[in-house]
């Protein structure tokens, strides 16, 4: 895993809460996104070499939408970015982390993405991702 | 804020948290670090510029074991790197953050650290951090 890609954090009011990280952090976000597979709408912001993404559910059946409503509003997953992610798909399955999805999926800007099941990871729903070239 | 300093994690049991996080990442924790005051254990790793703090409680009444009663394991907060943590305070005190202490404490591997409220922050519990130097 080369390093953090970003972190998601999962919020009611994607309006809202970019008007509050761009105060927390002294600057606005700069790109906006919908996931529609996933049901969501996002939006990034830049600190340092990593990303923060915002996640506001579009619909009610969303992972999100569950998330907060069990959970409530807060840190929802790390992503890290890899170089390979079938390889790395294939390392952390030997090793015994549970992959949620062993195909990797398209997510949100521009990568293949693939999830580790929380329960193989101390709680943390880890997400594994590659920028798709060319 | 430079950037995420690091992504605190709350574990049972640090031990058993090393060996699986050095599986995930392919290399092990680089140092181990007891903090008294804030009656937690803690292991760090390297993953591009951030680090990855496992915390496990030393005591009953520490917040990560309350954190765990409460959520269960997984991510617990996220640091940032800020040059001046006074200046910080204030400027995100003006713009109705709640800081949980207002006068910067000692934390782990050598930083003076403030928690702001994660009710002021969409659930997300923020930790700023100030390397102490000389």
């Amino acid at each position: 895993m080369n390093k953090i890609e970003h972190i998601g954090i999962a919020v009611k009011n994607l309006k809202d809460a970019n008007k509050l990280f761009e105060k927390l952090f002294g600057t606005p976000h700069y790109k906006i996104e919908d996931v529609k597979s996933e049901g969501v709408s996002t939006s990034f912001f830049k600190v340092g070499e990593n990303k923060i993404e915002l996640l506001e559910a579009t619909k009610a059946d969303s992972p999100i939408a569950k998330f907060i409503e069990k959970k409530g509003e807060g840190i929802h997953h790390i992503a890290f970015d890899v170089d390979d992610i079938e390889a790395e798909i294939e390392r952390l399955t030997k090793e015994d982390f549970i992959v949620l999805n062993t195909v990797p999926k398209r997510g949100a800007d521009n990568k293949l993405v693939a999830f580790l099941h929380p329960k193989s990871t101390n709680g943390v729903l880890i997400e594994l991702c590659q920028e798709i070239k060319g």
